[in-house]
């Protein structure tokens, strides 16, 4: 039984509780968060305080907080060599104040609080300081049925900022496409399908392979008429940037195959 | 029983060819490309032809060809007074040569040969010139299980340029993500996941609402360091480009909830 302090109470905390309490191999010794109200719905279930100086001992202490809190929060914590990690894709590990031991549970998943999640397909990046904490962090992701990656600080970054391209300006992309429906008293929701598949996609062919549509095919009536078609000049800049860099990955492949043939 | 006769051999030939054999209530009377060989295989099947001469008689002939063929296949066909549909997303439906009867029949869907789509789940968008042959559009696309919409040329082609935005575009974005973690040696399968839950999220949810992330929170620091770890100029002007336009959607809605509470 993995004893866990959890400390905050954005979307991320809030997920992390309900995966927590849902597994028999974790205990869930206290829920601290500096404002008691924005987790005061939760007493009857579990141990909450907004003192750190009444924070109880436990495993490990999981600060999933805003990224600029990380650090004070640790600076604040008013004991010393215990096990305290933070949850963030990008804050580095050394942030956490040395008097205690260190390590990072980043789950790679969007949060919403309106949302619910399937832990069990959540990948949890794991990182210690100390080695003889990872297997710590290991089990505790699989305490909630997630697959723990051991990844170094710099890959951990590079993950979040690849999942900032393909979660938030995806959803953009989705927002946009809304908007573009909107004008024309189309209902988003035919697009459904269609978003769903795209992503579904790319789970078992890469998305080199799985291109398709006008820029791919270098379909230039289609672009002009498209481009004639779009009212909104944001959307219009984006939509000639997306443009050329699906033409250039896919044409660079283009001209390596021809130069080959003529080699043969 | 409705009879087809299917022109094309493309992803989207292929895909409707399967759909059609499926289905009790359709009968494919003919199935017609210019090169025998890329259906020469299902020839123990369906009676297959590269003569338009040969053509039999039947209630539909649906064009599966690529958007720049359609205007002279609809001339080249040897007949007159029956019906012919395209299902391009951006092809005119006057484009077809109105010696016959015209339409479209657009799947709203990503189609690669080597993804099995549930067709079930494909939107059909219909349109035809002459009203009397609307029911024999959505006749077919129940035949399928597929959901039809009834939609004008505008409306279709407004539909498509959403579609490359939510899908082409999109699945660019999984590219760069794939390219950005190759760069670290990180197995892009570890985004499948997130990948996957952005897609779900907006079935319930309006991408407005799902919206996260630095941008979203406009966490300068994060993007600050994010546009330091990229490495190829291409990425970091779709950065910057996607990071101002979630803020230019975030930021215009929170000005107007301050301003609202000002006047409250």
């Amino acid at each position: 039984m993995i004893s866990v302090v959890l400390l905050g109470a954005g979307n991320v905390a809030t997920h992390l509780y309900k995966a927590f309490s849902n597994s028999e191999n974790i205990s869930i010794t206290q829920w601290y968060n500096r404002t008691r109200a924005s987790i005061s719905s939760y007493a009857n279930d579990v141990d909450i305080t907004d003192s750190l100086d009444k924070l109880k001992e436990a495993d490990i202490y999981i600060m999933a907080v805003s990224d600029d809190c990380i650090e004070q929060l640790s600076i604040d914590l008013p004991f010393t060599n215990r096990f305290v990690v933070h949850t963030s894709g990008s804050v580095a590990m050394h942030d956490i104040d040395k008097k205690n031991k260190i390590g990072v549970f980043y789950p790679l998943q969007t949060f919403s609080k309106e949302a619910e999640i399937d832990f069990s397909e959540v990948p949890i990046c794991v990182e210690v300081y100390e080695k003889e904490n990872l297997q710590l962090l290991i089990d505790l992701a699989k305490a909630v049925n997630c697959k723990p990656h051991k990844i170094t600080t710099e890959q951990r970054q590079t993950l979040h900022l690849a999942a900032v391209f393909v979660n938030n300006f995806t959803n953009q992309l989705y927002r946009i496409g809304h908007e573009i429906c909107e004008t024309k008293n189309i209902e988003f929701e035919i697009l459904h399908p269609l978003i769903e598949e795209t992503a579904k996609k790319i789970q078992h062919m890469s998305p080199f392979m799985a291109q398709t549509g006008p820029a791919k095919r270098n379909d230039k009536r289609t672009i002009k008429r498209q481009l004639k078609l779009i009212e909104k000049e944001e959307h219009e800049a984006i939509y000639k940037m997306l443009t050329t860099s699906i033409k250039k990955t896919h044409g660079i492949r283009s001209t390596r195959i021809k130069s080959q043939k003529k080699e043969n």
